[in-house]
């Protein structure tokens, strides 16, 4: 089993190049403003819209942001809409979920979706002139090992400019992820009206 | 104790029209669209932030949209700011917590900047025009009973219009309103960098 033997080093030797890049950061946390991993997880609702809340904020605070969608769903029609139409020039949308079909028929498709969503996020981070870029449900793909979670913290960890801010949403964040993060915040479903009444989804709300 | 004795029965009254209000909606519930009352409340970040993301939405369909702010804070500097060169026509922004002290040097003007702000949400619930009508950090002035929990909810239940949407944040939210709302989300934090790093406060994070 050499392979494995193999892979069991990388593995280690990346996880201890993590443990390194945290501890360098960790040393020069001594307060002061600084880029925030923050991640967005738990079941309830208001993990993309505080999302796009606080993309509107940097909008309103002049800060270059970009949102990266990794997965297909219906708030194209809402936020993004309204961000391509008024701030094409300050923020970058890009939905790169379309492949994603949210069930293993097609896992290599599913893969090569959040692979290219994860490049163009990463080309995004890397631009020193960006302060803040949204990550919308990039959970969901590392959840499902589309994405290798080890990788994407790495990359957080090492290769993120110090003052750009990252948003990472979606439920079942991983523990890798939260680990990494500065700011975590569980959105908890306490009362939802599609289950106790029968309200459909609806637009404005929903998406 | 006359006065005493009215307040029960007008109190008990109160409660008995809120009852039959909600009854009478429950027993229209049979599913399709309806306006939701939506609460975001718990310690962690998000509420008013997805309640902004909201709004975004709202626009990004074209439905007219409102925000009146209970509490004087940090946002106007970012989210507001946007809403107000950019979206004037489809989203009111009403700042009327300006007189909000944070402490009870001054209750009186504390209670009379809360029942300002919440004439002005009456007023815009009203409108028929109106579809989202954002009340942030409502649950500020209710949890120091500078606002009526009953009469709040005696309102919404029998004068907001059937399609509007009303969102209501902050912390502690009162039981009476979680009874009430629709759709209950609670913000928790995981872990936060101002506690745990000393990192402070910042443009684009935290206002």
């Amino acid at each position: 089993m050499t392979d494995a033997s193999d892979e069991d080093i990388r593995h280690s030797e990346k996880k201890k190049r993590i443990q390194a890049a945290r501890q360098k950061i960790m040393a020069g946390k001594t307060g002061g403003e600084k880029g925030l991993i923050i991640v967005h997880t738990g079941k309830g609702k208001g993990k993309s819209s505080s999302g796009f809340g606080m993309i509107l904020r940097a909008i309103g605070h002049g800060m270059p942001c970009a949102v990266v969608q990794f997965i297909k769903g219906g708030w194209e029609t809402g936020e993004a809409r309204v961000l391509r139409d008024h701030f094409a020039k300050e923020c970058q949308i890009h939905v790169m979920g379309e492949g994603f079909t949210w069930d293993t028929q097609d896992r290599q498709r599913d893969i090569a979706a959040a692979s290219a969503a994860w490049e163009k996020a990463k080309e995004l981070i890397r631009d020193p002139a960006m302060r803040l870029v949204l990550l919308d449900e990039i959970n969901i793909a590392l959840r499902y090992d589309y994405l290798d979670v080890d990788a994407v913290v790495e990359f957080l960890l090492t290769e993120k400019p110090p003052m750009t801010h990252v948003i990472l949403t979606g439920r079942n964040a991983k523990d890798e992820l939260i680990e990494a993060a500065d700011l975590v915040t569980e959105m908890t479903e306490v009362k939802h009206p599609f289950k106790s009444q029968g309200i459909i989804a609806q637009a404005g709300v929903e998406f």
